[in-house]
């Protein structure tokens, strides 16, 4: 038996997904990842629209159980909080539309999870995500390989709750 | 021949909305407001999900062929901004599935249009949404009266691309 999970870390103009399976005790399986990429020349509208397509693309082709999302902080990136925030609006509705369970994680405990440090640095955390999923190299783009990093993050939530 | 509008003014807690119809020339028609409220207890999703079967309620209910909405800055309201883009990001998704002709306006355009001065007090502005709608008294909540505003920004602005 094995749990699902979509992976998603939102971006203004790319948002990374990854899907993985959990067979519990920390042990998981890579199975797929992408990003999901708009023009920004197009209306916000249309973004979000092109945004919300693709996802449920991913749905569909994966169907996944459950999803971990990062969580936005206002401190962080404050020119392009609002485009990131509206595309992450999009993405929890879709979510909740699919019937996902829903997990969010302070990039601190994405960090933690993955790098056992959540002050850990972004080229550590990757290379432990290449090392987790025993992949031959690091994803690319870097939306992919964090997408990554916050599925495995649920995982390892998943875990603790069941132990709690 | 009249042009229906749908206003929104998208909101932390709440959501306002308005309809009117536009029968061009500056002659505009208040149809309905009101406003979309979701309960801080629940989740972001679960909120996400009642603005979208509430504005896809009113999209039903009333067919607008036409969306103006409030533009975000991100030095407005920093705390809030995250959970106000996703709402907007979702109303903006779903104005997308529906069709409809999206305006996007400063504070300052929907306050230009509506009281002739771009730095007019919030009283000022809702007294003339009273006076342009006819109506008995000022539209509460404040959020569904800005939604209202937002609506005339928008029919004013058909106007001007019209004579452009």
């Amino acid at each position: 038996m094995s749990v699902r999970i979509l992976g998603i870390d939102p971006g203004t103009a790319i948002v990374g997904w990854a899907i993985i399976d959990d067979y519990g005790g920390g042990r998981v399986k890579h199975v797929a990842h992408g990003c999901i990429e708009t023009e920004s020349t197009k209306s916000d509208a249309d973004r979000l629209g092109e945004i919300a397509r693709d996802f449920e693309q991913i749905v569909a082709t994966y169907a996944p159980a459950e999803m971990g999302i990062e969580q936005l902080f206002y401190f962080k990136n404050q020119k392009t909080i609002i485009t990131v925030a509206q595309a992450r609006g999009v993405l929890l509705l879709c979510a909740e539309r699919a019937h996902l369970a829903i997990g969010e994680y302070t990039p601190l405990q994405v960090k933690q999870a993955v790098a056992g440090n959540g002050r850990a640095e972004k080229a550590q955390v990757q290379a432990m995500v290449k090392t987790i999923f025993h992949l031959d190299a690091v994803p690319r783009p870097d939306d992919a390989a964090d997408a990554l990093a916050v599925a495995f993050c649920h995982s390892a939530s998943r875990v603790m709750h069941r132990v709690a």
